[in-house]
């Protein structure tokens, strides 16, 4: 890719833009706010204006709504040989752009999850998509030289392409991101009234459930509204859920045995599901979230009690995927909490007690 | 306090009879189990046994379904002069010890909201409750001996006191704790069979969100069934929400200008009152979470440049909450992200934009 075309300079389009001028391809911007062009181009984002011949790939960076319509000017204009476009729902967009006739081999819808607090083209990074989600959304029409530029495009940006029809996609942002917003929404305004005792002594469970809901009203309203069907069928399915672990906690609160034992089968399986679910959610740094076993261990604060106890684990032959070590001041013994995989804590539990040490179970 | 007893050597009792004994307290450990109490011993939480003579507090440190039977027996055998619990349920607790005939006068219902995920004795510290609330759960019947002795007992805990009416405190911890933990299930549980892309694409919003369904089935559990009720009326309350949001997202797919519009309008109501409840919760160190206004302002890379802008901010008397740079290399503009109080941002944008800065609005 030598040259491109950025058609819209918000937050994304101007990271976009930044991340491809970065590595040495020529960018033309756009956007019909003079100053949001302007800014992005003092930042080094690229040249304001139409590019003098047909670049080689157009990102189409405005508002789900006008995207239809920005695409089928562009390819009117035979501005780009690719476009793709980078809003947080497809299929509607997909829709709008095949009612207006557009020419699908050439488009390829995109949309890279990454973001940040500062919306507009000084919120811009170069770095925005870096280790990121890129999800592509070819039909059966779309090209091999549109989806290959999209694919450069995620390189260039250093992203990480996810290729995944436009309805799935929908449902999927619609469950990892959009209900939970709604949903940490409901959460969070239950608090607004809620006696000032009752606010003090929130913690730090409640204040990451509820983090997301302090994101700009008007912002998500758009994000929501654009897939709002999606949306509503997974809160459907959390009301389901919800209306079931509400009757399971009326059962726990009766006089009946048999009707609290029924309660407690219902709200544990619940919880269970809750553990299984979570536990599928990358970790922080993009990589499957690995899920360890603890192996608490007892040392006392002889000298050289650390060595000892590592050379035993290394004796046992588990490999050690995280360690934390409490031993307060002044106390004779301490605890150290060896993380392995779950299939390797039975076995050095068992070698380490042979060895003399206390396991705590 | 000279003396106290500490019955139930688990993590919170442990946790309790480690603060005392650092403090000079003479701490008695019992516990049904006899290898949790040795082990809160070695670790040097206080003596195994009973006290040799009354002592000034008793800390009832067992499941909320044994506290009324554990407290009458505690009294008739006169073990000590003031006797207090640390259950996360307080009004059933209460209920029971009531209907036992325990004295009212020298018992007072506690909470500290403290833990960890290690549980029993070897997870217990000696600053756990640092900083943390502390419920006490006073009637109109509790003398002023049982509470003084419990205010102290916080004290040397490093706690914070906030007193409560049990139901209310029940209400509170449903509203701030439970209710969100089971949502949060909801949430992770529709995840566990979601499609493989889903999951990856998954970021940093679901992940806060869900993060608390990643705790112990069998202990939450036990910690729902022991505020059923309570938990039930605040679902009750989500449920309604939910309700009126799914309409709201159903009116915004619909093709009926004036349905969409009402779902928009409901919908950005229900998101500003998220803002507004989610402001209300403490930040990470206890204080109420501080809002403040972002007055973004584009500097140069010429030499000076940052302390020319915070002489001009000075010379505005805006006091800086929190600052922000962002500068990438190579760029010759960057962005100066100054948070202030709300009722600052206007004048001190006014006031920058007058010598000659641009701030972006």
């Amino acid at each position: 890719m030598r040259t491109a075309a950025v058609i819209g300079t918000g937050l994304i389009g101007t990271s976009v833009a930044l991340a491809l001028t970065r590595r040495g391809v020529t960018v033309y911007l756009s956007d019909r706010d003079e100053s949001a062009v302007r800014t992005a181009a003092s930042l080094g984002a690229g040249k304001i204006g139409d590019p003098p011949e047909r670049v080689d790939l157009a990102v189409i960076a405005v508002p789900p709504a006008n995207i239809a319509a920005v695409l089928e000017d562009a390819q009117r204009r035979d501005l780009a040989t690719a476009y793709t476009d980078v809003a947080s729902v497809k299929a509607g967009p997909l829709d709008a752009a095949l009612a207006q006739g557009i020419d699908q081999v050439t488009y390829i819808g995109g949309h890279p999850l990454a973001g940040r607090e500062i919306a507009g083209p000084l919120g811009g990074r170069d770095d925005l998509f870096d280790g990121r989600p890129w999800v592509l959304t070819p039909t059966a029409t779309t090209g091999r030289d549109a989806l290959n530029r999209a694919l450069e495009l995620i390189s260039l940006c250093g992203g990480v392409p996810v290729v995944m029809d436009a309805a799935d996609h929908d449902h999927a942002v619609a469950l990892i991101s959009h209900a939970p917003h709604v949903i940490a929404s409901i959460m969070a305004a239950r608090l607004e009234h809620a006696p000032e005792d009752a606010a003090r002594v929130a913690g730090p469970g409640v204040r990451d459930v509820t983090r997301i809901a302090g994101g700009d009203p008007a912002l998500w309203q758009e994000i929501l509204s654009a897939n709002a069907a999606a949306v509503a069928d997974v809160l459907d399915e959390y009301a389901a859920d919800l209306s079931s672990a509400i009757i399971a906690l009326r059962a726990l609160a009766a006089d009946d045995a048999h009707k609290r034992e029924v309660g407690r089968t219902n709200l544990i399986d619940l919880l269970r599901r809750g553990n299984a679910g979570q536990s599928r959610i990358p970790g922080k740094h993009g990589a499957p979230r690995a899920v360890y076993s603890a192996v608490p261990v007892v040392i006392s604060d002889a000298p050289g009690e650390l060595a000892r106890l590592f050379a035993a684990v290394g004796a046992a032959g588990v490999n050690i995927e995280d360690v934390r070590i409490e031993h307060s001041p002044g106390q004779a013994v301490g605890l150290v909490t060896l993380q392995v995989a779950p299939d390797s804590a039975g076995q050095l539990s068992a070698r380490l007690t042979e060895r003399g040490w206390t396991v705590r179970s």
